[in-house]
């Protein structure tokens, strides 16, 4: 089933797209699925990806479609007119659907609604628009299956004929009384191990976890993951049952968030990826480019007050770049730890006892790496008292930027803020100037300049 | 049906352990989900959790021990016999049983698995035991729905309502051969929309992707995203079905690659916590500090090597961190949109596009900063022709920074090592030593001296 994209294969597609050799790709790409589709559409040109959108019917399209990375997808729906695009919106699941429709432009969206064919779809769709993509309600789709407390195991059976005849997949039975409210779920067990006759009400499953439709993604994701849950249903205010998330919706926003977390942790803001424009990037990765630069200044402009010692001590200013950069190191490390504490919820134990433990984890190995600077300035020949103060600078220094890196992000978080901002350029460039004022500091008061 | 775990909560808990008030205890615990009771637990003294262990019933406490951290769960076991372990392993689905019994010493293995009653149960355990942790046959389990080819619908059901009672969750029906290879899957739908006469080698759906039990998890993980599977068959070398892989599993293993890539990028190897001992941290931490520490001594050798510059150019040392700090980050967001462009597999273009892009990025990042550096000497004063040699050097660093950051992670992993590892400390670290090599190079050349 899964498919190899190979060079010559790409070429080979190419050589058939130019010889407008249809029949050979629309046998290839009949029996594959759609995501390999889309990620064969990736390596296309424009045109020819096109080419292949406009051959293949909309069945097929409308999932590659969904596949698509952003950028491909919006320069495919401007080549389509709204006709074309309502079509490929009538075969969607109604998440999918509103999903493409909100990344179309304003003027546009109504023209596309209007000419989808099936009505209650059309309004299932607009209904999702109303919501912000990162709650639940978002992510939700309408499309699930439902049955009243009040039938019969026979009657949802014919119920459920009836209504998985629309769907691909059924996950969850939910069970909903008259007025919509969700009462619990039904097992696909407990519909085959009882008789027919037996009402819903004695049999289904009343423990049913929910989220309400204004639930933020990253608590439905945290939700789904402890419980193990495959799909979860959305209620509103009342509680009546709106929509169903599944999880690989789900997956996708623990994925992007962990790449958020990751890009944050290297100083980049900003959803970009390797292919975006030289402008994103740069929007993305200049600002704390500029705060690390600041960071230089403050170093250069701490290092100048301090000039009078350069004369007698000119190995203390060779070895700055060590000092910022164990700092820097040593609180991006202390940070990351607290920020995936805080995101797994693992992080247990008083604030005092935290401090303790990095004071003495930082003192372990403080000394340790002391000791090698020690030992490099002996072979070097330094003069002892300087590498006594490298050393001894080092270990202080250490100390500090751990406290730093352990508690920045600590009170990011309890301020509300992403603590993941704290990795990376934040705690570098702080403790870049903090390490080098602290450094010179102790060198003054030790040597006496 | 959440649980809002606060202190308070917490502390009434423990006087109802201290007064040994078991009946409330039980009450309490007998609605809540095992997710939640675990997280209570991770909260209390060892011998309070224990306590709540020892006094509810196997049914809820096995299913308590898989969410335990594996630590608290490792204390727990040690205090059990291996018949009150057996009994745990008795309640669990296959792949859960085996992870507990994998992380057993070896003598306790034999014991435990000997006195588990289900003797079909013991025998799918040994055989999940051979396998890798991180392949499929370490993630699947053996439970699952399988109906032959040549039954018929009605047999299907009734099969199914006999095997289903064994299990919680009924995902997807597999339609198996004689042989018990793997042909296609049964979906619900068309159980429930044909006829009960029809035979299931009409109806089912030939089209299903499995993995071999040797796939390594992350390809895995890739699958199931790439094709949003819930579950997926895992079949040995004759295409036999031999287990299931369900997507809470691999949601398990994404988030461990991605908190192990995020660790990585902060210098910081092997899987630890917040929570893990002094020792623990200190030696997933030293060694990248160890090497950060080696590129500052290289830096400070470096800067040795051009003494003579000191009096004449004092400002070009007091600019030596900003040069590396700017080294350091440029090489940081450049390798980690490298890495995060290999690990989603969206990587495109040739080698000479990366590279062209590249350069015009930092180009246009570089003249940004370097204008600033500018400014700030205007300001300061600083002789105009050594903030000349800063600003120019800024722009070759930072280029040449964002260059090594682009194509180490790309070497890497074409020679089949983790490209993540290039992000962080290593790059840093080699980004400071040429960083600060390559400025006082230009500075020679341009000051002359």
């Amino acid at each position: 089933m899964q498919v190899e994209i190979t060079q010559d294969f790409i070429n080979d597609i190419r050589n058939n797209i130019s010889d407008a050799n249809d029949r050979a790709l629309s046998n290839l790409f009949d029996e594959m699925h759609h995501a390999d589709i889309a990620e064969i559409l990736e390596e296309l040109n424009f045109e020819d990806a096109l080419y292949i959108i406009k051959l293949l019917d909309t069945e097929k399209t409308s999932d590659i479609l969904t596949e698509l990375d952003e950028d491909t997808r919006e320069k495919i729906l401007q080549s389509l007119s709204s006709e074309e695009i309502a079509k490929e919106i009538d075969e969607l699941q109604s998440d999918d659907a509103a999903d493409i429709i909100g990344e179309l432009p304003e003027e546009q969206k109504e023209e596309v609604i209007s000419q989808i064919e099936d009505v209650e779809h059309a309004k299932d769709i607009v209904d999702l628009l109303r919501y912000d993509d990162d709650t639940a309600g978002g992510l939700m789709g309408k499309e699930l299956i439902k049955v009243n407390e009040n039938w019969t195991n026979l009657r949802c059976v014919r119920e459920m004929r009836r209504q998985a005849e629309n769907f691909d997949k059924v996950h969850t039975i939910y069970v909903v009384d008259d007025n919509e409210v969700l009462k619990g779920r039904l097992s696909l067990k407990s519909l085959l191990t009882t008789s027919t006759k037996t009402p819903v009400k004695e049999v289904y499953n009343q423990k049913v976890t929910s989220v309400k439709v204004d639930e933020n993604d990253e608590e439905v994701a945290k939700i789904m993951q402890k419980y193990d849950l495959f799909v979860i249903p959305v209620v509103d205010e009342m509680n009546r049952l709106v929509g169903q998330i599944t999880i690989d919706d789900v997956v996708d926003v623990i994925r992007e968030e962990a790449d958020k977390d990751y890009q944050m942790a290297a100083g980049i803001t900003e959803d970009v990826e390797a292919d975006d424009t030289i402008l994103q990037l740069t929007k993305a990765r200049l600002p704390w480019l500029v705060l690390g630069l600041f960071g230089g200044l403050g170093a250069a402009y701490i290092m100048g007050g301090f000039e009078e010692a350069l004369e007698k001590h000119k190995i203390l200013f060779f070895f700055t770049p060590l000092i910022a950069a164990m700092a820097g190191n040593v609180g991006v490390q202390s940070s990351a730890i607290i920020v995936q504490g805080l995101a797994n919820n693992n992080l247990r134990g008083s604030l005092w006892n935290r401090l303790f433990k990095e004071v003495g984890l930082s003192l372990a190995n403080g000394i340790i790496l002391a000791l090698l600077v020690l030992g490099y300035g002996f072979i070097q020949g330094f003069d002892m008292t300087v590498n006594y103060v490298i050393a001894c600078s080092l270990v202080i220094v250490i100390i500090i930027a751990a406290l730093i890196g352990t508690f920045v992000p600590i009170v990011l978080d309890k301020k509300g803020i992403d603590p993941a901002l704290a990795t990376g350029p934040f705690i570098t460039t702080s403790n870049d100037i903090f390490g080098i004022l602290i450094y010179f500091m102790i060198a003054k008061v030790m040597l006496g300049f």
